[in-house]
């Protein structure tokens, strides 16, 4: 199978699962005994937050995917497997992200597991991540993988995202809120930094770079 | 990262978001207590017309961001994350289409706050969009930027189309139907008039043109 | 504007609108008070038929959607917006079809008024689809347009197709059963019988044939 | 049509199908009477695993559609039929298996019926899969055909995949949960086992392999 295919199946996932987000986002209509809709709208800020943390995180998930895939000339079932297991935690994120912004009103039990598995979705998403970064410094049919000398700064950084998320569905057990803060932290993070893959994939191309 | 594949991901957000906006046209079936199904039909027209309105938007903003981008020779992350933007506000749009087709059955408080809504994510949108075409007027990886003594006439017509929005989100606070209106012309309007980037080159290309 | 990006466009509100069609196959869960599984499935039998009906019409559109494409050069603002117009009719199907679905149990005006909106929609989707296939007839940017000699043929043929599903509107507001039917016979016809556009494309391409 | 864009609209339709298989999995939000969300998690196991054995089964069967498509040269009427017969059933998966995974929860005679369902709808799917294989034996426009010595082989594989189906569906109406877990089997299998074509297409590929 070529990369093209691939690429276009997970797009097509990335896409869907981006968009199906904002499916959370709904309101009581009109009716006796349904609060008004500034209220609603003031209530359901933990959805709204929500929708920005996983919109942002599934954005940059695609980002690094491409850049991490780019330099892969063929695609062997190892390859398929771990982008899979990657695919299968982005589909999770709807649920994940409905869950957590659902039980977010007051900070109970209930609200913690859900927070922890926001995250944990997070987690696994990451593990799959790193499985493909792996696959590409071993795989004879990466054109350029990252060089060995660089490999173990790429490792922690992979390492260190996965760890932040173990760390957000830890905290989260103990307090939703905090886990949320952190989480949305995370994300801002990542907007203004990718990862290494990604950073050299594009200084290559800007042209005088 | 090509521009290939930012493409490819924005068609699938748009062609997601623009069909999930059907997802709001519901009826209650058949049953004791529920309206007969003309009835249902002719209360929901502002549904439809919600419905007509953001799928022609969503459509005229698909064919810009494709005339926009065309003369992209490479894709960086400042532009990666001003198309999230765009796309953020884009995936929002069947959310607020289907909170103003509800609460416009009366022109209330909450119906304004919802038709405030509607427009204000169509505000986002145009903010989304002017980044990206004040990237393309900026950046050294597009072919063919609009020339500089054009560069006002487009960036007028553009904050032109922003503000014409910002104004919607204004007069709903006063009247939802009459914001409602406006919207509706906006999208007419846009369906016979598209930007000059878009109109240049469609000329381009038009054999004989 | 090329064609690809047009097609791909497409191609995705196709596979969405498809796919969604069965959202609407839902059952009740188990419960006291809710029907056997077997039986709701039973009574659920326009849902199924509905969804065979809608699911090939939509098929088969994207068969002949692409056959009149593929000899177009350069896509201009007529073209964009006449796609846009069979868009629209082919988003709504999943709407028209759960609402025919919802309120065929029995054969009264509300099912009657039900699968009117139903064919309508069919109606709405010819419409655009004729619409395409005359501007590729007198555009200049068509490589290889219908010979003039075989035009009328084609109309024939196309409003001959629209024509099927008005005549099905008009039988729905005395019988939605035979309506449906009809739909039903439509639907089977094009399985086996395409597009004259459509058959000669593939003429060409069959090797040897 | 040329091959690019049927795998483009089936691709989508993979796509759109394995991101809403997750819509089924929803929760009660917190409120008087509703389970605690730790006890609802729970209960809901047969969402969670038969949410597992879609994903990867859909994962599969998109992975063997692109191995049996790719020495496709050209795309006839007949291939075009059997690719939406297959995708018909691929797209039922998301209602099937939300079905099956709301009456798993004792085994009576609604669970069987509704796991008998989850089977039959992925009988066919491999037969819609196995009418696109046959079609690549007898065709004119593939370039490399599986070699008649090895076509038993393959055929006996595929059968003996829709005969595996065939018993869940048969083992369905006495036990859910044997049904249930022959499926899983089946999946697991899967996901360390493809086709013979496949197989083969990846072995071309490996570079050394």
């Amino acid at each position: 199978m070529d990369r093209t295919r691939l690429e276009a199946f997970s797009d097509g996932v990335f896409a869907v699962a981006i968009t199906l987000l904002a499916l959370n986002l709904t309101v009581e209509g009109p009716g006796p005994g349904h609060p008004k809709l500034t209220d609603q709208l003031g209530s359901h800020w933990p959805a709204f937050v929500a929708y920005l943390i996983s919109f942002f995180t599934i954005g940059i998930i695609w980002v690094n995917h491409h850049a991490l895939l780019r330099s892969v000339k063929a695609v062997d079932r190892t390859l398929l497997f771990l982008n899979l297991v990657l695919l299968l935690f982005v589909v999770l994120i709807p649920f994940s992200t409905a869950t957590a912004a659902e039980y977010l009103s007051k900070d109970n039990w209930d609200a913690r597991v859900a927070m922890a598995l926001f995250a944990g979705v997070f987690v696994g998403m990451s593990v799959g991540f790193g499985g493909i970064f792996e696959w590409t410094l071993h795989s004879e049919s990466v054109l350029q993988p990252v060089p060995p000398e660089r490999r173990w700064a790429a490792r922690i950084r992979f390492v260190g995202g996965a760890a932040v998320y173990v760390v957000a569905v830890v905290i989260a057990l103990f307090s939703a809120y905090a886990a949320f803060a952190l989480m949305g932290l995370v994300a801002v993070y990542y907007i203004f930094e990718r990862t290494p893959a990604a950073s050299k994939s594009s200084e290559d191309e800007e042209p005088g770079g």
